[in-house]
């Protein structure tokens, strides 16, 4: 699948669709038959990644009501394709118009100009972050059978601006309850004032979001060029705003010593365990069954409402002013992307690992017959 | 290529091998007929990542000369898969048989296990950094592709420990030329005295290696999850010791403000460029013309010499002491394999690109007929 | 794109939905950007394809109205998935209440069963020929790229039953003007009196259709596992009720001499030109600039209305008696699919092939910049 | 992976390596860890594709000893991949050396020419029919595990020219004594007889190989495009002089009524069975627990030593008369080929069913916590 909108080895998510066209969906394939699934499942995935629901994101509404138009019979999935459809509602093509030929700093319209040498100018096309819409409803699915599984994926706002949470008063409860999705009620506070001082200057925020991913088993992922973190890594830098990933200790591995950084193994309960996970629950690119760390660094959302320097499609310099409605800052709305992205890449590693002993192949076959 | 052992999509690398086995090699598909390649090429690739060249490397001697064993004709490749053979020659197997079952901290013994429920424990095996002297031979080749097409990728160390390099007194000629890798002196000789002091303990260091791309056009790169800086981000994060990876100015965007990070657009002889490049040269996943600006970070290198605690396969709890002959930094070494993977990747999109616009293939088609 | 929904390498077609499900769709990924394309394009192929049109087909009604959702702007592809709609609004769901725990012997039910342990009876559900819109849809708009440049794909029935065409008699008009699609109107007239025996006899026909693809350069095709004709076997192939696929002289040249077989070489024009085309447009996989022969074989529909023996998911043997609406013979309709599969597999080489030669690389980046 | 030399999905094999090269060689990923695995395990499937063995085959010797370069430790798989080298030995380059600038007829030289524009000349490069040796050495592999698991995969000869086997004399151990590799040692003689009169009047002859899968248990393959059928049939038409290829049936299906065509269901021990297999083992593209039969037609070799009329690659016509070692007919040494790649199409299909069911892949991580 080389153009670039399908994600996934053995369970694939293919997403289609324009910020202002007709809607957008997802293709799921590769899920396995029998699970039971039905539209609130997706749903409440998607509700958590609704703009207009408060401050600190913007106040468009969008009402990303989701179908499902196959793959699914009797309430169970049936192992083929899920198509998931959004019917895009909400558009106001004026606020756009003006933007049609000009390339917003920090956005991708330019880039596309330069790929397509054509490209659908309203609210960004395919680039928009809409397009996540799809990620999160097929996302969705991965993550009931993970769940089903005992296997949790956890995101959440980490930092805003220089707020970042304090792990003592981490509570996950909050994730779901505050507006900026912060697990920690006191940087939630912080941060709201933060976005509201940088609001009234026009501008807008940097952010991060961390994931934590525990109950996976060792010994899941590939090696070499699939390691389970390099496809994490993948995965969410796929995210337009995305600028840096960390696995584990992240870029402060570098200036650590192997006596401080390796983990000690020791035997807990019967099983391998380690002292500390500065590896973030990978090893060598396989799971170690330490809980998975990965945190994902985004830049400020591109549509300021300054005036900024650009220029357009004509080879103009151009003063331009965005007016619409855009979120400020862009972790609160894409933790439960970053949850979806990684519950994918979790499943489809997990089905992956079924194949790779021959004892296991043995056995599944010999049980069939 | 579900398995892991093949990266990219029109340009294809396979690699296989072990530490201890045979040899190592790859097998690079879809590169286009008609380049000039001869070994030499290859070899002084591989030449740079070669141990046993300075006190920031292991004194262990790898010979790793590379054999095209086809693909190539009259000295030119001829669109069909170039194999290329590095025999091993200097393994002492003496030096592991200690850790035959014992799971060393923070390498892929353990992970390993845990996946296929066996494994070749000689040097890691198939996890061992040893695979990277394929990724080379391969990647060699996309890089005098890309050299011959204006474009360069140049890889350094960046940081070892605390000792990062300043970025006026690069000097590129240095790359080559200090043991560090770094193209400042002054970081040069710091960062070989903190690694002095290291040795000393026993101990290990983590660095940092940052790999810029210059003259890639605008529009190359695929939308959505094969964004360029997802790519890039998994071909590097696909080393075994990196814990990070940086896209421009990488996690420092999390801290700045929209207005900070957006760069201006403005017209520059005849061409759309931007004032500054927090960017990276990446927007919505596809260059933008500015410069490519990669980093990674290493962990330091697992095998330490001091005693460490740890467990075998039967789950006995154990202490372990590491012998043997082991980099005490990965960055040095690492820095042509960033590049080599830096280079796949992109001249894998460049290839991709060929086919964005329907004009094109019609120009094409019209050309041949 | 591991569980067989997708179709293609560079141009890929992934298609989604059950025969009475919601709908039945398909999103084609990888097409270049610029092309004219709107809803009455492809729905003229839908038509081609539309059951109810004739004695050779079923009278079922069904509407296939075509909706494009995404990948299109202003009239143009826009580079990004084509995503496809056809409603399903004709399912006589009481139809296939009898058979919704019995094992249509022909047919695909048990097999779904034993793989997935759990099947939508509804029509076969993901089974049903009736998936095979959604190609048809993708496809058409393969084939009008192919027609702009120059390509014609045409497929037609070529025997339905013991009567099979006259090439002398080859009038292309009346392939979408025959009832059976049939290009000589004295076999039309014989199949059709030979559909209405058998359909007496609530029996029903076998048939295969031929392709033939005029226009394309020689030079297309990839080596070895992706030869142009393994891709177009596969192809084909994949139509639920194909049993054989022939190129050029087909199962005949088992029976052939090399001096027979052999097309000698000669020079017309300044071109090299083939004195015969035995070999059906390709050799070693790759096309020689003769037209591309294409016959695939088709059993009679496995829905007879005579009673037949089979068993049913509890273990228990039935007699079956299937009512319903079911076509008579298959070819009439399967020839705009394989049309279509036809012109996906040809434009997705036609792709792949321009980055065959690092000249025309290095001269296509030379122009972009 | 888009060009070409790889084949499979969870299981792939890369093939590499050009008629007089160094050599050619495999990589086969995605095998599963811990099968017993030594070199004459490949070696014996090679020996039975080597030529020189008989009057049905060229006086060449090809030597073909196979090494295990990688993913084999303490003689069994460790998952990793498997790289198999076969270096070229018995080159006789003068041989060729005529044919240097002429295209053969019924070979690639052409095709190959106008696809890359540059071309190795010697005894085909990359097109040769030697490339299948890799194959078998990759394929060996595959068949060893499904014997292990009771499949069983049996190809054989099944006619030259107009001499076919009668399925009343088969017998299976001649497959391996006939110099025809034919089951029935009359139609082997007939076959001999007619061989050696086409020899004299220096021509080559048509021949098919049938191959017969026992053993597979229903429900295995994917839908739509991966039909198991689908795939066969890419599989064994990706062999150079393959030119059509049937399931089953085959072309018969074409004339035949549904009511003979259909294989009714009923029990049988408990098992659903079926009283005919005009199927051939597949309904709907995934097996139905009956024999799977695949038949391969293939043209006589291309090389004839009567003279030709071709072109060379100036663009003039040239008289051509080749000499060298060629074999007659194709079959008897490319049977072991098909029986190779049905092994790995097989294999393939029955690690993707692994995880087709929720269940399962429940089951499966119950058991490993």
């Amino acid at each position: 699948m080389a153009s670039g909108s399908t994600f996934g080895k053995l369970l694939t998510l293919t997403t289609w669709g324009e910020s202002h066209g007709a809607g957008i969906g997802a293709v799921l394939d590769g899920f396995p038959a029998g699970m039971e699934l039905s539209p609130p499942d997706i749903q409440k995935y998607l509700d958590r990644r609704k703009p207009g629901q408060s401050a600190a994101a913007s106040p468009r509404k969008e009402d990303d009501q989701v179908e499902i138009l196959s793959g699914v019979f009797k309430g169970k999935t049936t192992g083929t394709p899920i198509s998931l459809l959004i019917r895009n509602t909400s558009q106001r093509s004026g606020d756009y118009g003006n933007l049609k030929d000009c390339f917003r700093p920090g956005h991708a319209d330019y880039t596309y100009y330069a790929k397509y040498g054509f490209r659908d100018y309203r609210g960004g096309g395919r680039s928009s972050a809409r397009e996540t819409a799809a990620r999160v409803a097929g996302g969705a699915v991965a993550a009931k059978f993970l769940k089903e599984m005992g296997i949790d994926v956890c995101a959440y706002t980490r930092s805003i601006g220089p707020v970042v949470i304090d792990e003592e008063r981490f509570d996950r409860a909050l994730i779901t309850q505050t507006p900026t999705c912060m697990p920690d009620p006191e940087a939630d506070r912080a941060a709201m004032e933060y976005i509201r001082q940088c609001r009234e200057m026009k501008d807008s925020i940097g952010s991060s979001v961390e994931c934590r991913i525990t109950g996976v088993p060792a010994g899941i992922g590939d090696p070499v060029f699939d390691k389970l973190d390099a496809r994490l890594a993948q995965a969410v830098m796929s995210l337009g705003a995305a600028k840096a990933v960390e696995i584990g200790d992240g870029t402060a591995v570098s200036e650590a010593l192997g006596s401080q950084n390796n983990d000690p193994f020791y035997m807990e309960g019967g099983e391998v365990s380690k002292r500390s996970n500065h590896a973030g629950g990978i090893l060598g690119g396989i799971s170690d069954g330490s809980p998975i760390i990965v945190r994902v660094y985004f830049k400020p959302t591109p549509s300021i409402f300054r005036e900024q320097e650009t220029v357009d499609e004509a080879g103009n310099e151009r003063n331009l002013t965005i007016a619409g409605r855009h979120d400020p800052v862009i972790a609160p709305r894409a933790g439960v992307v970053v949850e979806c992205m990684c519950a994918l890449t979790i499943l489809d590693a997990l089905l992956m690992n079924m194949t790779s002993r021959a004892d296991d192949v043995r056995r599944f076959y010999e049980r069939e017959q």
